[in-house]
């Protein structure tokens, strides 16, 4: 086997089979095939696509680069939710917990603020002592007793992704569905999840912007998830707003507090019993959705879910005492007013800028090596469609340190629109695609 | 200015500038762009194709990479003509002492036999005695006394698209027009050539088998080089079966001497006169395609291109007496006839087949470090369209050794095609294209 040769192939259009896929994925991963083979090999696969069972091929591949966590002896089913990455999109926070509370075990790994995407593993660290890097054997106890733990990726999870996305980053192939699909998937099936929720987002904080390519990257990741005997369901939401009022840190564990008190923002917890209610029905715990959406909010309203958050942040180190007394008021003393410049409607908070705004503040990073900021963010009082005077507050912003806060406002201010008229309601939740 | 920006503008389908391609391909010739990034970008050239004025900055740009032929202070015009590579392909031999005879001068560099298709160079090496590497001051003096000169690339001549092809040649990217169109063009140009005539080979035994394929080469190749100020013709030809009666390296000098005291095989005599003609209108020695036609037979008749020939053979150290000694009679020990199988006419003789089955005999080679043999090759003594009886003889074939001839002979006997019906009768000449 020769690897031009199946770049020839997947040139023309033809379905790559699993020992050729293999050869070059393996071959690429043990240094054996040149990166220059494989970038234009990526570049072929933009143009032409993976069928699903490609897709799954590539993605069962990319697994065996690494290793799996190794979940036996734990009572399943295991659900886990991925978040194609949003503005303010703490949903993991309050879902994990009260997925658990309700029976369904979460194992739960995370990723990073970057660029304007907020990150979980993050959020998390700006709890006093709350630490994410977990031995497997921590991560094990928690799923056992507490239903959830949260970590994030070692290195030996799936390093065939960590170079060809290190690859594709530089050669313009990152843009491709099946591509994209494979990433996602190897990162979640290497937790050892059962059954999966994609949130994908849509919009301009969104990776992906317009709904046609949200739909496509939901579809594929519905089709190859299920193909490879996952159950899979994908959720296309918005993201052309940020999600709650507040953006952020220890900011957003704030309003996760709220949410797990029952009191977070309609759409935060909306979205977070929609997608727990997806995960019981595909844990097995619930027939219908709307059982589970009953489920969820009885976890919530009994306080189930807030005890398991707080189980959690003990066994991952966390002060919950610090926590609880920082609550509401750990802020920066870098703050700047965001008023509005017109009386009307506010039509749109552009969530891309307000991100970008964010990097600026400290809540997120360009480069992964830098560091965030956990009081640096924003606190949103007024939402799209609320009516506000020349001169209203709309939001705070919080700065890690008084430069951040100029180029940060004028990205903010840039991201308000406001019109004489009020706009049309949006809609959270887009679509559902489930597995035929 | 990121390499990866231009990746993504070239796979969105938009143009590149002149900036954007000096900056990816010198920095790529620099070792500063890595391959990795050149090849994704040559699997997008591939997909999304290049206008003509980009192809014309990439081949500049290519050129610049290396030495031009200085023909300063040497009298022109200098016209030259390229094929894309054929069987039996002799054309260059004739042609370029002809027209160099009608006052148009022709700096030729050839390349080697490659895979099925011949190389003017092996064929020239035949001749006892014979240099084709010149130095520049060698090579001006023939310009000069003869009119034409035969040299072979050097390693400064076009750096650019040794690494370039290098490349494509195992990351499944030479299939690619505008690539093809900048590899060829870059070398002519080198040359020095004001005016190219492109003969662009079409059929079984061609680089393009499709005449949609040899058109769209054609095509480019005259609006790429008309981009670039140059006066170019590409005349669309047959290959679907070997050119003349001879296919070796010294046979086809035999038929060189046949051709040139004009008395050539009837197809291999048309393609002379019609690229020669060619030549002599670009070269401005000529108003038209019949004046140029006219003064070309003049020079065959009259014996000047022969002696034009003479005198380049003695100048590159080649031995004429030796040559005329062995015409007709050097022939390998390991001969084989080739039979007809049946009753009737010849439909086709493969070219793709010979040329195959000329590599095993020692015409060409597979990789470019193997010697060819003189005496090897095919002497055919029917053609297509010409009546057989079963057991007649179609063709002598000789081997470098007796081990060739088997499965020289599988392929020429998979070659010949014999039919009840006379076939149609084949046009030499596809199509003319010329510049708007």
């Amino acid at each position: 086997m020769r690897a031009v040769d199946i770049l020839m192939k997947k040139r023309a259009g033809e379905t790559l089979t699993e020992a050729e896929i293999r050869f070059i994925i393996d071959g690429y991963v043990k240094g054996e095939i040149p990166d220059y083979q494989i970038s234009a090999l990526l570049m072929a696969i933009f143009f032409r696509g993976m069928t699903a069972k490609e897709t799954a091929i590539l993605t069962e591949t990319m697994l065996d680069s690494g290793d799996r966590m190794d979940l036996s002896g734990i009572p399943g089913p295991f659900v886990d939710k991925h978040s194609t990455g949003g503005v303010g999109d703490k949903i993991s926070l309050p879902l994990a917990p009260m997925v658990a509370a309700c029976g369904v075990k979460v194992p739960m790994m995370s990723g990073r603020a970057l660029g304007h995407t907020g990150g979980t593993l993050d959020k998390l660290e700006s709890i006093p002592g709350y630490r994410t890097g977990l031995e497997l054997s921590e991560f094990r106890k928690g799923l056992i007793e507490d239903g959830f733990a949260m970590t994030g990726q070692t290195a030996r999870v799936v390093p065939a992704d960590k170079k060809l996305y290190a690859l594709r980053d530089v050669t313009a192939t990152v843009e491709s569905i099946p591509l994209i699909t494979a990433s996602i998937l190897s990162k979640k099936v290497a937790e050892g999840a059962d059954g999966i929720v994609f949130d994908v987002k849509c919009g301009s904080g969104a990776f992906m912007k317009t709904y046609n390519d949200a739909k496509a990257l939901a579809s594929s990741l519905v089709a190859t998830g299920t193909a490879m005997g996952k159950r899979v369901v994908a959720v296309l939401t918005d993201m052309s707003q940020p999600l709650g009022y507040k953006v952020g840190n220890f900011l957003e564990i704030e309003e996760t507090l709220d949410c797990l008190e029952g009191k977070g923002p309609q759409d935060v917890m909306e979205l977070t019993f929609r997608l727990g209610a997806w995960m019981l029905v595909l844990g097995g715990a619930a027939e219908t959705i709307e059982e589970g959406r009953a489920r969820c909010e009885e976890a919530i309203s009994s306080g189930a879910a807030l005890e398991r958050f707080y189980r959690n942040v003990v066994r991952q180190g966390g002060n919950v005492g610090q926590m609880l007394k920082r609550r509401g008021s750990w802020r920066s003393d870098f703050a700047r007013e965001l008023k509005a410049e017109n009386d009307g409607y506010i039509e749109s908070i552009d969530a891309l800028d307000i991100g970008l705004a964010g990097v600026y503040l400290g809540v997120g990073r360009n480069r992964t090596e830098d560091n965030v900021s956990p009081t640096a963010g924003f606190i949103f009082e007024k939402k799209r469609g609320d009516l506000v005077k020349k001169g209203d507050r709309i939001a705070i912003a919080y700065g890690k340190d008084e430069a951040s806060l100029d180029p940060a406002m004028a990205l903010a201010r840039k991201a308000v629109s406001i019109s004489k008229e009020a706009p049309q309601p949006l809609s959270l939740v887009i679509e559902e695609i489930t597995a035929p």
